[in-house]
């Protein structure tokens, strides 16, 4: 008879997954030792759990499946905490495996062991205590299913030791089928139909599902058909960009210009998102954007079919015609002292078609937006939930998901800070990832929310919170230390021949663009 | 009228608090504006916050008081929760500020909003969400008193951004002392003192406060009159050791050394610790110690007052001369092929006085403890909640509780990986740290589980999930590129030299001690 931990990857494998993103301990040795023997699955170890679940999040927004995340209990799954809040923002799919003390021995409280049910509990949409062997097969293969259902979403496994130990038949498996998420209404469509052919200068506001795939082929017929903007969220899960495709705005991070961007539409009809707020509330300044405007249609939440809205919708206004997309003007290298619009005009220009671009340098990566609708077609993947420290990882994940084509992090210095371990992994595994690192040595957003607070005068000791020179990183001697090979530049013709090598040369790179 | 977040910081001021380790975002604004305004308290930047909770760590258990860990909610806060398991594992005095979003925007549900009260909850003895800049001052009050209580405790206050900025009149601090640990009932005392005079071969099993200071003394002193031996928990919150110090050995990690360990004594008095339980549960090792072991008193627990209670059992066995010690052997120079225990005999051979020893590496620390028995008188901190990845960050708050004196990190590469970015704030802060990297390029500890599960032949994927070699971190480079110098060595004479010269250098430094 199989043990417990063999039965759970045999059913995983059997269902499609393929990865399993690793930083074990002790209690998920059976689990080793399963992935070990059975073959299948692919493990990939992370040095921090922080990069397995960013990873996992890359991943699971590109494949439109799961990984697993294998985890050491408390103090190992809650370092996966923060990149978890991305990947349930991102309506990631995942699956969570953590071990457990053996069930016998939980009530001696050990020094690792602490409250898992909170932890799973606070970033997962289905979680499950496993209690025996024989329940292995069953447990991983609803929450397989759990994780695919909907938009996706996380599902964790608590898995005690001596369950994942002990040999036992497998109880049968019922026959499960991921839920769709819930169609929206026809009245809705017929709502959002009605009033945008009565608007002269409406827009989509979009999200989820609804910036990729047919989603996005959906949304630019009813651009084509009414005239209508395409809008997406400020933290977009996944956006497929560049020449061929519907031209997407992206709303602007602070709230001013958030709401002034919807107020210059007469209508706007939210799809696949929530109705926009803004990302902190400020007592002077908008927080709810929309509030009172007219015109406004929330045709489907972030939790429905988004997809499916968007059709029947270009359906109910006969919007059959792709759109005819204007050529975009054709980037000038960059040149001179480098800055964002540099970076992003070099890494845009010479973008390999497919890539996979994770933009997650907080004040730094909004430039590439712009940048990036005349590139190669690609996808973009942004900072959904706030969790800074991101864009490393999940360029780990898309690069696992998307082989034969470049992931690319456009990362800050600051962000970067909390998860330069994932370049071990790229180099571990000879991801073809390039790293940029927008090197302005500052959390620069928070000194702009200084100055936005009214305080530009602030002294040493705000300044030793907030700016991170003294020293300053030096990044390529960390990516050094890791295996990644790594330049400098300061201009933009640096920049353009750095890009240029790193596209050309399978395996990672780490490009430094020192601005600050 | 001052703002919410000048009456904590000055509040906290008031009540001696003098450090705020700090990794802040834009809720937390108007604290980091009134440590910068006031003055007083000293700010520690962190690259990630898993180093501001181990330094926050480290500090309290040398300090003895609280600093504040200034942190931003959900993910923020969620990424320093490994090493404040181990911080409340130790019963470290911390007080937590976590910022949050305004009280009006949190149904708003912004992308970064989560359910903080999980969280807090999950790793606090005492918890408060302020609700008004009037109660600011009040509820850091309580935080502080409650951090001071007992043997030491976590507080964790969330903060709302409205309520920090927000500016009133402040509402009473009402007089707050800090509760004292329990005393344990005199009949505890008697029966301690009884079972001691019985006994031929009898023990003190000690932890928490027990192993510093006079809680050590005290035992020293029964130690001397019984002829008691001293032993520890196997993870100590802090162990005064070395030179003129009563000799503490520390429990074996693997259960069945530990139980070999403790049923040898005839008599065994537990003092400020649980009764000792396996670290992990195997079905074939024993898991609670001292079950069914005849002659064992359960003195005080390790919420109890130890010390009180090693002094009240001293009185009773009218123990008061001070234990006669052995002087130790001078330990050898370390030569040859460096590993665990030449890496012990050179940081013991010239480890300067009153230095605070983070021995953290799982498997190649156990050695330190008999090394260090003979070196000059210091603190040893060790791992006490078995979250990997705190040496470095506790290294930096034990050089911040005592200027002046030596901090030394004694790290594995793969625990050491989880915290790398602590080396920064060493550089900035110049602090006086030297850290030892035992670069054995593996998860030593699980490779010993694999084999100690009866699989020694385990493959490719097992060995991809347990080994960090291909590509070996390269520490020194890492270092550099954080600002820390640091030297490779190979061999004992390379290993001495290089202690010799950090220990006589100001500033961290960086020794990578290969042996993998």
């Amino acid at each position: 008879m199989r043990r417990g931990a063999e039965h759970l990857i045999e059913t995983a494998k059997g269902l499609g997954v393929e990865l399993c993103l690793a930083n074990p301990g002790t209690t998920e040795m059976p689990i080793v030792e399963a992935i070990d023997g059975l073959g299948g699955i692919r493990p990939v170890l992370g040095l921090h759990e922080t990069v397995c679940a960013a990873a996992a999040d890359g991943y699971g927004r590109m494949a439109e499946k799961p990984a697993l995340v294998l985890l050491h209990p408390g103090p190992g799954f809650a370092n996966a905490l923060a990149n978890l809040h991305n990947a349930r923002r991102a309506q990631s799919p995942i699956v969570n495996l953590i071990g457990e003390h053996a069930t016998w021995h939980m009530a001696a409280d050990p020094p690792l062991h602490s409250d898992m049910d909170l932890l799973t509990r606070w970033v997962s949409a289905w979680t499950r205590r496993n209690g025996a062997a024989s329940a292995m097969a069953r447990d991983v293969a609803e929450a397989v299913t759990r994780a695919r259902s909907g938009n996706g979403a996380i599902a964790s496994l608590v898995l005690p030791h001596d369950c994942q130990l002990a040999r036992a038949e497998a109880e049968p498996v019922p026959p499960l089928h991921p839920e769709r998420a819930p169609t929206v209404a026809a009245g809705r469509v017929e709502d959002a139909a009605r009033t945008l052919r009565g608007a002269r200068n409406p827009a989509l506001f979009l999200g989820a599902h609804a910036l990729r795939g047919r989603g996005l082929a959906a949304a630019g017929r009813i651009a084509a058909a009414t005239g209508a903007a395409l809008v997406g969220e400020t933290g977009i899960a996944r956006l497929d960009a560049g020449r061929d495709r519907p031209p997407v705005l992206r709303l602007p991070y602070f709230p001013e210009e958030a709401a002034r961007t919807l107020a210059a539409f007469d209508a706007v009809i939210v799809c696949g998102a929530k109705l926009p707020v803004s990302f902190f509330g400020y007592h002077d300044r908008p927080a709810r954007f929309l509030d009172g405007q007219a015109g406004v249609e929330h045709l489907a939440t972030e939790r429905e079919d988004a997809v499916r809205a968007l059709e029947d919708l270009a359906l109910a206004l006969d919007a059959k015609a792709d759109p005819v997309l204007k050529a975009n003007e054709p980037l000038p290298p960059a040149t001179g002292k480098i800055g964002p619009e540099g970076i992003a005009q070099a890494v845009a220009r010479h973008l390999p078609e497919g890539a996979v671009v994770c933009v997650t340098a907080v004040t730094g990566g909004a430039a590439f937006g712009p940048a990036g609708a005349g590139a190669a077609p690609h996808s973009q993947l942004a900072l959904t939930g706030g969790a800074i420290g991101s864009g490393l990882g999940m360029a780990v994940g898309a690069a696992l998901a998307c082989p034969g084509r470049r992931a690319v992090a456009l990362e800050a210095d600051g962000s970067g800070a909390y998860i330069m371990q994932a370049l071990w992994t790229q180099a571990r595994e000879g991801l073809d990832v390039t790293n940029v690192i927008y090197a302005n040595r500052t959390y620069r957003i928070l000194e702009v929310e200084l100055e936005r607070g009214g305080n530009p005068d602030y002294g040493s000791a705000a300044r030793r919170m907030t700016e991170i020179r003294n020293p300053a990183l030096d990044w390529v001697t960390i990516a050094k230390g890791m295996g990644v090979p790594g330049v400098r530049v300061e201009t933009g013709e640096e920049m353009e021949a750095a890009v240029r090598r790193s596209f050309g040369t399978p395996g990672p790179m780490l490009i430094e663009a020192v601005y600050g």
